[in-house]
């Protein structure tokens, strides 16, 4: 795994961490009342660690249980072929604990085919085995690596001592580390940049105020915590000299889909004259997504609204409506910041040429 | 006390009422989850119900301590001249209830000066009883006409089918009846005319879902519940075609300062070309306050923010920033509505012809 910077960027809190053949995954649950890192030793460990969304987040799952095949094959005895059969197995048994998770099918299948190709070119078991474990650690350093270079980019776009607005949690603990709009932060702590992040509390879940409040505070970012409503005034005071958000998905056209209230913040941000950026992995961007029309967006349960945390804030019965997406047009994105680059309108255009960069 | 309309008036919750010689008020306290009626029997009674905040809103204050001077006096045997006295002194209890009311402190002072007025004036002392219970109900009524009158002027603005979104709660709950931003919508069910009514959940204490959401849904309103930052989106479907919220001081150009999120709200309908209408009594206008920039922001505890459901929702120690208000500037609003009539730019030149009018 690649380690960089200094004493602040040790501080960033991963999600997942391999140590001496043991999984640490820090559970989120507990956020952000309690940090406790689990100790994994057994795919079954993953498996219900993932299932029971101790650890979430797309990068965070593939990389759990990418290492997930490496717990159930460290104390394996027998041939390559046999080890690769048994790598298999586990891969199997990993991929059904979230049904819908692209990213954790796509690590468990880079794993297995390495076991497979290991078996036919005629590696010893125990090399085999170390390969494995390099293969999990290189899924894990590439997304470090991702995040690092989105970070890097991003941070061209900021000048010290500048206020940025973040929505939701585009962050470290979805990823290996860094995460993608929060890359920049972390990046800015490493080199002694100061910025001053406001941080949205992100309704209905608080993915703002539970996550990027408290991955922010542990790593030392100067970050204050506000409810939605708040941006426009914090943005009128003069604080506010950039917004950067994560997405969900990207369309051929520029359009972004990410966490409600997006969109509301970009039309904020362009009222005030403050530019909005969105940082995002190359594989957020959908080429065969014309427009953020065809986006379906997700409508979740009225709960999540009405009894958000322990206690009922809204009469019983009351209708709502709870969309978990929106869909913010291009022409309010001032650029996407991506591992490759800085992409700016006509989007069209050049989110294409940047695939064939 | 001024009866108005029909079956669907009457589903109007009142937060205050007078029967038979007992104040009945709602505890508000208990809102949404329980809808409880004190009786109310003693001075003493009223003065804990306001100092314990199970009653709130200006008016509803003003009103509750009016009668609680009632109900000091209402078995009190002796002359006119040493009932004046009694009334006075009840009311000189009662002001110590909310230290800052100036509702309380008006309604108190209209209450002794009549009882003053009736004993100068020679009145029996059972009279005078009769008497001094006009005039709290008359405080009362005089309210209730006061919004059903911006009630009708508001609705003039609307049409049958619209869809109006609100912020806060400027409801029937804070006054006698109806309330300020909410009376067109009471009004509309009265008249047949069929609105749809999304109330901003209005975050950090959540008086839209408490208050607005249930107070609505109990009249039969058609209400739908959305998170603050779910309203840039609701707009983009071109689900809203008004947007109408009460307002704590509306200064001489015209800036009205409103619950933290209104500012927010008035960019977001601009931008999407939706009228955005301030709805008041004459007497929110305070012509000494020049511009919004002379009002003050209240800042409160960090609390309602990272403690609001019961539990913490955000890290220990995390910076907060928690304005109570902010201020809408006049060119974001399209009129403002109050019992005189429906006032537009310039606001300089005619809110001030308003009050002459």
């Amino acid at each position: 795994m690649i380690e960089h910077g200094g004493s602040a960027a040790s501080k960033v809190l991963q999600s997942v961490r391999w140590a001496d053949g043991v999984l640490d995954l820090l559970d989120q649950r507990l956020l952000p009342e309690q940090t406790v890192y689990l100790k994994l030793t057994t795919p079954q460990d993953v498996w219900e660690a993932i299932r029971e969304l101790k650890v979430r987040g797309a990068p965070a799952i593939g990389i759990s249980a990418a290492y997930g095949v490496v717990l159930g094959i460290q104390g394996f005895e027998g041939t390559a072929s046999e080890l690769a059969e048994e790598a298999k197995r586990h891969a199997e048994y990993l991929a059904t604990s979230r049904p819908t998770a692209v990213n954790l099918f796509w690590a468990l299948d880079r794993m297995t085919a390495k076991a497979a190709s290991l078996s036919e070119a005629g590696a010893s078991a125990p090399h085999a085995k170390d390969e494995l474990l390099k293969e999990a650690r290189l899924i894990q350093s590439e997304d470090e690596e991702t995040n690092r270079l989105i970070g890097e980019h991003a941070l061209t776009l900021f000048q010290d001592g500048m206020g940025v607005l973040t929505h939701c949690n585009a962050g470290g603990l979805a990823t290996s580390k860094y995460g993608t709009a929060l890359a920049p932060f972390y990046l800015a702590l490493e080199q002694g940049i100061s910025l001053k992040v406001f941080a949205d509390e992100t309704r209905p879940v608080l993915q703002g105020a539970r996550l990027t409040a408290f991955e922010l505070q542990q790593a030392g970012v100067d970050v204050t915590l506000i409810t939605d409503n708040m941006a426009a005034h914090v943005m009128s005071k003069g604080w506010v000299q950039a917004v950067i958000v994560g997405t969900d998905r990207v369309a051929a056209n520029g359009d972004v889909a990410n966490k409600i209230g997006t969109y509301g913040v970009a039309v904020l941000a362009k009222a005030h004259g403050i530019p909005f950026y969105v940082a995002c992995p190359m594989s957020t961007i959908d080429l065969t997504t014309a427009t953020g029309a065809e986006i379906p967006i997700e409508e979740r349960h009225s709960d999540e609204v009405t009894n958000a945390f322990g206690r009922r804030t809204a009469p019983e019965g009351v209708k709502v409506y709870n969309p978990a997406f929106d869909v913010t047009p291009s022409e309010l994105v001032t650029a996407i910041i991506t591992e490759k680059g800085i992409v700016r309108a006509p989007y069209e255009t050049n989110l294409k040429a940047l695939f064939n960069k």
